[in-house]
């Protein structure tokens, strides 16, 4: 059962000593934290965007362009994040795999759809001003994240969800699937810093309210760069710290590591 | 002896497959690409500032702030990644611990001197000019990282060198300091990223060579900054691998997970 469980994750560190059992930092206290962050980032950026950057629109013009911070943070790191955590959930250790499997599959299509949505919103602003696209260093990373993120998906779909793939061919896959979940997280997390950077270089361009003058707008903007960082360390320590990882000696389809061993 | 640590590292993923037998990549030539492309990251930095940003000087002028690149990326990238791997080369997996703790020691203290270096660097082009410190998104990570970094180092030493920690403190601390230690790697590797956008937007500003014309120079230095990105993710990739790990049953002061167990 789930107690049992929880008991052989913690078994993973082996000789613990009192102190280390009184730091343990339980999960879902952790998940609550960690919602709240990722609720104060949506947030944040979009007061950034709405009372700072002249709110949103479907036009074309800047307001459209606003979108685009909005729906990637929104969906590349905290939705994502939230994707990335499924299988840490308690109730998500016993019982049978499929449905955490389709609520990590369609909280990742989401993620996905809204960096479609947040890319058209910065191409149609530049196609609708004659600024070229994909010539800066942020650029390239944000676009080259989020292919990465559709090769995995599709990859991750085919590989897990689809019956057709034998055991064998997840287990090699699946440490790779999980390599490239948190790559593709600190991914999301650089593009969005820079962006951010960029963003505000573009923006706040004029004597009084210069990025150099350190305006209300830039001391906002780079907090909430600031915040998106904290939450994805946050999230890529979660996933690696193993009490917290689900054990798989129970799924039939796993070859994982058998770390609930006798002690 | 090695021989047998190794396989007892291979013996954590329990079950293999003869595919994925066949996929496993040895640690040596892995290193030998990761130190060239290490090269290749000071060797493009050094490049760009030469070719393109006027050389180094250390006047206080832009060939000053040059320094601050080139010192960042060698430091708090290329250095600080060879000094995180130090535990993974098999020649450390046995015999005493003490020899490769100081090398690590050493090529972290290297690394965090060529970051003041670079910080140096920047202020004193800043001062010179009358322009702001701290004032981008930029600024306020990269100076928290090197700041984290420090702390970090001062931690390390004090628990793994100096002789006065128990073991459980030891044993408590060291899975803190290796989650700070990829962490401060990935803040370092986002801050580089942001710094290569700025510092593109800040050089490229007229007509032909704007940075939205994607000039050569924008291609280059755009190139630099995935190269560190790969450069960062592999060293990532490299220390979560289990079966380069070395395995610590036979450490008198470690308390880790006791992976190599009889299968």
């Amino acid at each position: 059962g789930l107690a049992q469980s929880r008991q052989e994750g913690a078994g993973v560190l082996g000789c613990r000593h009192p102190v280390a059992e009184m730091l343990d930092l339980p999960f879902l206290p952790f998940c609550i934290f960690l919602g709240g962050l990722g609720f104060i980032c949506v947030a944040f950026v979009s007061a950034w965007c709405q009372h700072w950057r002249g709110g949103f629109a479907l036009d074309g013009s800047l307001q459209m362009f606003n979108w685009h911070p909005v729906l990637m943070v929104t969906g590349m790191v905290v939705l994502y994040g939230a994707a990335a955590l499924v299988y840490r959930l308690p109730p998500a250790w016993s019982g049978p795999k499929l449905p955490w499997k389709v609520l990590h599959g369609a909280l990742t299509l989401a993620a996905f759809s809204l960096a479609v949505l947040g890319l058209v919103a910065v191409f149609r602003f530049h196609n609708n001003h004659g600024t070229p696209n994909m010539y800066s260093l942020h650029s390239w990373l944000g676009l080259a994240t989020v292919l990465l993120f559709s090769c995995q998906w599709l990859a991750g779909f085919s590989a897990f969800l689809l019956p057709w793939a034998p055991a064998w061919l997840r287990a090699l896959y699946k440490p790779v699937h999980v390599f490239f979940g948190s790559t593709i997280l600190m991914l999301s997390v650089a593009s969005c810093v820079s962006g951010i950077n960029e963003k505000l270089f573009f923006s706040l361009k004029n004597g009084t309210m210069d990025y150099k003058c350190l305006p209300a707008e830039a001391v906002f903007a780079n907090t909430l760069g600031l915040l998106i960082i904290l939450f994805g360390v946050l999230v890529l320590g979660a996933l690696a710290r193993p009490s917290w990882k689900r054990p798989d000696a129970d799924s039939p389809d796993s070859c994982q590591p058998q770390l609930a061993q006798p002690w």
